[in-house]
């Protein structure tokens, strides 16, 4: 059955790259038309970038690859289930579905813990653990990017 | 004061990238020590890339300054309240502390809506309008990637 031979490469992704160094235990693949179109591990470690999630590295390879900043048409397969990181990326490339195998229950048991940025999404900004503060909120000068954005004539949508 | 200049370098960045044709009306700054280490707009459909929202770009391009994947004390200055995505990037990241100009509200009324984000995070990953649909899970294989971790003695942790 092809959905289970799409997840256990992504389960094996997730394997060899710790088994190389490169990062956490992570692994996904982009599916499109009943094909692999791109992969992905976790390299935040290695390359010093803490967005380098599996899905994150899988959906920008995938995007590349189609010459598309959208997934319509594509499925994701992610060895465990995606943090809110990767699911707003998620949103943002629109694939058809996403199936994953690991849950956050089993990240958490193995120290991968992410149910705290699920709680501080649900709080105002101004009271999460990492502060986030309005600053000329209210004010012209504020929204002025989207007035220069709403009058702009060549503007790509997304 | 300097939480003024920076916040409006975010701005500036925000609608010089409208005016590129770069992307979206986004910009963001990572501040250390009282000084831009980097700087970041939304380049999504000038890169098909997604992923690149502006704080995303700032926090990979700071990341990359500094030689680490964690931002201890640092400061990020968004033109606009960040997104989901961006969120879980930050709670990775480790910043001090964000300061934003524009709202979530501010964003919507200029169609960049992301409420439909933080209500979808709420919901159990299978009635998502994005079905995320579990595979292999309860099974060995689909925790076989942790338990590797949990015994690699080289792993290291972020």
């Amino acid at each position: 059955m092809d959905k289970v031979k799409f997840i256990q490469r992504a389960l094996e992704l997730a394997a060899s790259n710790v088994k190389e160094g490169k990062g956490g235990p992570f692994g996904a693949v982009v599916v499109k038309d009943g094909k692999i179109i791109a992969e992905g591990t976790n390299i935040v470690t290695s390359t010093n970038d803490p967005t380098a999630h599996a899905e994150i590295i899988a959906i920008r390879n995938a995007c590349k690859q189609l010459g598309s900043f959208q997934l319509k048409g594509c499925q994701i397969y992610a060895s465990c289930e995606p943090c809110p990181m990767c699911i707003g990326a998620i949103y943002w490339a629109r694939p058809d579905g996403v199936y994953f195998a690991a849950t956050r229950y089993d990240a958490a048991d193995a120290s991968f813990d992410d149910s705290f940025i699920y709680e501080e999404l649900k709080h105002e900004p101004e009271v999460r653990t990492i502060p986030m503060t309005k600053l000329l909120s209210g004010n012209k000068e504020a929204i002025l990017p989207f007035n220069i954005w709403k009058q702009s004539p060549n503007k790509i949508k997304y």
